[in-house]
């Protein structure tokens, strides 16, 4: 069987907060995730997938199991550290990236590998059996469901998002390679939350929901139609369009390094945070990193308050403390007062 | 022993709904199964069991453990492909459609099948345990009780149907198999549910309860005890009447690729969706699809007001969010209206 | 050890309804067996065991692990179609009816039997290792308390009683043998129920209480204590009614093919039923089912009106819905008079 | 380390319902054993061993894992029926009766025992493991706290209990050796009680509590002290006591046979079983036989109204139906006006 | 590393109750161990630990593994039994009692030893693989938080401890060896209980709290503080008070036998526990056991009412049925007055 | 890959109490460890790294799997004493303190390591596996989450940290090592809490929470953006601040020993806690041991009042028992008050 096709990421209609989260992780992965809350038939899956499938296939070292990019010197995993310096990099081809799903029943050793200790011992070298999170490397790593999934994996995931390593490590032996993932979680509300100390460490959050106005919905069933009827002309339709898309988040990449932010735009997410009760300090670093990388996406250097809005927006909501009956209550107009001042 | 004799299902008395949805299924795979809620004793297997009886046997490639169908070019598994580029798929034979049962113990290994990782890397080929899935494919597959069923077995059987390709993945190896199969699930509502995230996914509902005319139930049971009496006679007396529908399904799968349908419909189920509250999308693209269907079954080529009324009645109903003391209460004359308007 | 002796079935006190309702089931198995109810200390048990050692012995084939019955043609297990067809079925020997205990422990393997896949795959031919189902055919399946057994192995049981036949199905290989017997559950309403689902597959339903009259009472310890003080003298004395009883029932499941039921009474079933609330459509088809064979119990070939009476205090009150407070308050004089109309 | 030595059981001050019920069993094991109710503290289980010591040595064949008593004909294992047939039971030895104990632990298997399946096929001939029940064969199986057994094992100890059989049966094969035992079973009511329907089946059962006269007490005291100062010149002390008593119960068991009950005797226990409401018939039958045991203990051969108040007193109260706050409420005034009428 | 050092038992500033307790059960093991209810930080592990470091080391057979006292005849195991007999049990030398810890996680087998069974079979000779127990024999076994410790292992600890013997049976074979242990149990009230049936089956229990005096604590203090400083110092300067306690402990075990008691003692105690209410007989033995080895501990071989006061303090308190909102709610004026009429 | 860079301790703003308690238990690991109690993103994790990273190197044995300290003579673990006697401990070399990660999985024989008991028979001598404990001895074990550890694993930790000193013992055989480790561990008391029993055995305990005040929020964004844009500049920025720091924490070590207490200061510490009810003796003692610490880090040899103030904050409040409403509801007026009497 050929495999499967892909409805393409510009054609989903709406759903703007979910897909401007998505694009801003995979051009900032140290963002930290998306966290998708939304109910049945929200197409929660389809866009992630679709997002894949619009970027350009990238470069990684030929037989590298963690997919390594040759042009990262500081990024290289150790094999592959090995072959630069005896100048055998050059060997690398092209791959799409690749959404990789985590089963809800993984377990820990499945997602972070395996170091084999008597291996180590006999023969003086570390044997490594890669998990999850080296499929994951450079790719987006998609768990359904997330609020299902044992604590203690979630864990481990969200320090490997933040880290962008990932180390193992059994009886004095340890073993790091590269992980830098997008991480995109998805939950239905309905169904059990989970908790706040893992929450907190997604980096972004939207809230999907289906579409309320009659053009806007006949549109989404027109394009499942068409699409379903003959997907290869639906594809080839959008083509100009998703190229276009590609483009301006390859330049974001590039940019967003030289992205800078005013004094006084740190203070009014400070005094945000400190008014809203925010206790931590992640959702501040969070907000503001964000903010640098929407003004990458839109191709400036320099950070607007109209930047931290729109970050403010994804970063805050999923980290104001729970209250009964107004879960979610966070007040934007409270938000953009405070950040005009 | 003989292979157990089969009640026809043109001799089924009423269950019209249950009977209908079952055919429109057995039409257009695509529209997602169908979930049967009913008491006991009301003949939900008997009717599952009755419609694969009555179809013609269909053509199958000989030796193929997923039962291709040799005329279907773009759905072969990947054995078949070779075959076809080898010109070696000439030799088929004939077999009827099977019900698959799927207990409700089923692993999900046992139902996606299993890929050999130490074969796929001692000898470089991909070795493929088949499971229910694979017979699934070109089948009905009937899951009693599924609200029993272990929730992620359900989402990877909804996934499966949804797609028509059953997909395992194991440590960067994948293996895909066309898995076209009619979804019927049953459950008794006493015996508590199925999530939402999953409901949503099943494409009809219905619910089936007792005759509550005496002339209907003297007739169940006469034409009962007259099959019990003599099954060989009782069943070649219907015949007829089963070739009939048997001819007008088959002929139905024929139209149903050239049936359309208006922009003022579209905008008509889109309308009804948003004023009954209904979130996701699946439910707009659920409607249209079976309306379609129906026209087909109905030997037309165009769907009308009346193929949607139809649709709505067997789509809607389990995707509405349950309220207290008035689960299911759809209002059939609003949606009219909404439709009529 | 000599094998325990059993206290004579005519020499039962009382509990006419328990006693009738296992002899209609080892006339006419297709019923669908019995459920009785009833405290401690009632003699369930004992009364199922006096039954199937009143029964004259059966002739079986020689060497056939379902004892498939010679003179049955269309009843035969594979092996013996196999000696039919080499005119080797004239070896057979007779034994008595067996009561088969279902521990409450038991898998669904051990009731329906195991197919060896691997030996089939090998050498081309089926070997199937018997289970439970395999023991009942032509037998008495006693299971104590079922309101504790695994609800699948339930289903399996119910499934099994009502098709006469038992199928193992692993892997596209399947295997069928007969399996006609007589089911025999038992449950104290006080310590948990069965869910109604299951309840309604049982064919008919009695419950049982001790007797409430002084001199029964004398009877039943009179009758206890002279069996114990000296068993063998006890059966010698029954001797001639048990032989009687016996004639009485080989002679009624020669006439029950023969019996007719006319019209008027199936539409008084079937009213009585729709005026009951009776959902389903098995209780009409049990209720008309046991009237026949009431009637052949009775050496008639025609159905009577009292005999619908009769069988109906056997087969509805256990699929009347339970309401609060007034279980099983099924109003009989209402019935009476529904029929009676 | 020596055996441990018994404080005798004609010393145990008071607890007169509790010795009373154990020397019944003692003499008349098919009354199906005595539960005992009783506090922390109450010498429930001192009582059972020292009975068990005071009982002269009893008759065994050599070499017989069931111990079966040669004079016996009728109640010999499989092995001595063969031994007796060549004239070899000759061979025997005494041995004391011994008190076997019940792990709360124990499972159906290690209590009934298990029979070696492979061994019959291939050999041609039955192997068994014997369990705890052949070790309890002509002793008392005590079983402290028997509500927190499984239920099912309470079930095969009281099936074989009331039977004197046990028979294991497996996949076609059957074993049966003696299995006559006194059964004992201890509970603390505080903690949890055993289910009705195994209630029943205890023939008898006595609640125990301490003493509540200073005198008594203090002889309680003295004599703990004096036995734990110099056991064996205590125990010499009550050899004559014991003596006498081991010879009543041996003599008792010799009338027993000759005992006799009038009509109306039998007459007024069914009538206050009715009038107690006490359903089933096993209560009846077991004050019968447990007033014809105290007959026999009594060294008469005719039961008298006496012996039948007695037996009430032991065999009523735990099958009464439990009612709030008046549990155990039998009015006993109530019971002898009933048994005077 | 070298053995921890321990803070010496005289040093331990107040938990006046706790160490009598602990002192009375090493002179007197057949008190029944001591419960020890207390909070967090009260010392309870350390004053255990101390007061086996305090007494002197004790002659035990060599190779034995339960350290037979070669002066105590009719206490040894098997194999001193032999060596006896033989002439060879010359050979012993002296070891400090120990503090066996009983780990909450202790299964049975691990508690009592297990017997190798297969051995016994083929080579005629017990083989007893030594567990817990054997290891406590004439030592301290402790059981930190006994309240979290599975039901039946607590049970197995409390019937060693009152007998002295540790019995094993499988299968027919058995195996004892001495098991004389003092007991001591500690549980936090807090945490939940354990059984009344437990309770009653320890022979004293205390309640320890912190001191309440300023001075008291400053004297922990700097006790503990000077003890950190300089350990070995500080042991030495308490090595004469410890000399005392140890030799007064074994004096007290030398009187022990000829204490006597008086009856009207006896008849106080007796009424004493009828006025309060408690049931069984145990309470009173052991009241009056701890009152004679009171009176030893006290140089004297007459009980007085003073040691029956005291003694009742540390053995009733426990047993006392617990009433809501009065637990422990003993009225010592009113056991005085009973005690002193 | 490189180890993972580590933020500098000196340039983590706030969180004084949580830094200062970890360096007084870096000083004197005596104190217990330290809890800190707070909420999501509070960089407990990153402070405990730093500290650790901005230790300067120590002297460890070659080759020894505890890391003795060569300088310590009586730490050293029998191998390391071995040596010594035979004058070979000359060969040490130096490594940084460790942070050694506790998994919330962890069993206790992960923990504690485990003694080959076989090899110990057959050879003669122990052969010990060692643990978790013996890669904590001289470093710092984290235990993230520690309320969600198995309640025993807590016990073992604590017990070691205790002591010093990790002991196993199976069967009679014993080994011990040195583990003096500082014990970190987190909770998030939203998520659960541990039991009081556990609670008081930890030293010191903290409540972290985020800035309030908007100039060191965004001090603490500033630096972060800082360090993850040029984390190798930012450090080198750090590198005098972090030495003196380093310096003053040697230091205190050395005048640790030399440091002394008033009897006044005594006496105001026992009065304080008989005052605020704390039951057992262990806050005094770590009041005044931290009260020491913390005149050792000032580089005082003497306690004064102030040190005994600064303790209590550390010491007490998760010792006093939780009252509903007012949880750590400690008036520190009062506190000071009751210190200044």
């Amino acid at each position: 069987m050929k495999r499967k096709v892909v409805y393409p990421f510009t054609a989903i209609v709406g759903q703007e907060e979910m897909k401007l989260s998505l694009i801003l992780n995979v051009i900032n992965p140290s963002l930290g995730g998306v966290l998708i809350k939304g109910e049945k038939g929200t197409a929660k899956s389809t866009a992630v997938r679709a997002l894949a499938e619009l970027l350009p296939a990238m470069e990684v070292v030929d037989g590298c199991q963690f997919h390594c990019d040759p042009s990262e010197a500081n990024l290289l995993c150790e094999a592959c550290q090995k072959k630069q310096q005896e100048h055998k990099l050059a060997s690398h081809h092209a791959v799409k990236m690749r959404v990789v799903e985590l089963p809800v029943s993984a377990t820990e050793d499945r997602v972070v590998g395996t170091l084999d200790i008597e291996h180590a011992i006999k023969h003086g070298e570390k044997k490594f059996e890669a998990g999850i999170l080296a499929q994951a490397n450079r790719n987006i790593l998609y768990v359904d469901e997330i609020n299902l999934l044992d604590d203690h994996v979630v864990d481990v995931l969200l320090d490997a998002a933040a880290m962008g390593i990932n180390t193992v490590e059994r009886e004095g032996v340890s073993y790091s390679h590269p992980a830098r993932f997008v991480l995109v979680g998805t939950m239905n509300p309905e169904e059990g939350d989970i908790r706040p100390q893992l929450l907190d460490r997604f980096g972004l959050s939207v809230v999907v929901t289906g579409e309320h106005e009659p053009e806007k919905r006949v549109e989404v069933i027109k394009r499942r139609l068409a699409y379903e009827a003959a997907p290869e002309t639906f594809i080839a339709d959008c083509q100009e369009e998703q190229e276009a898309l590609a483009t301006k988040i390859i330049q974001a990449r590039k940019i967003l390094t030289n992205v800078t932010i005013s004094d006084e735009l740190l203070v009014a997410v400070a005094k945000m945070a400190i008014e809203l009760g925010v206790d931590g300090h992640r959702s501040d670093i969070t907000t503001i990193k964000t903010a640098m990388t929407l003004a990458a996406f839109d191709g400036r250097e320099e950070v607007l308050l109209e930047d931290i809005k729109n970050a403010a927006k994804l970063v805050l909501p999923h980290r104001m403390r729970r209250r009964p009956f107004e879960e979610g209550a966070l007040d934007w107009d409270k938000v953009e007062a405070l950040l005009a001042e």
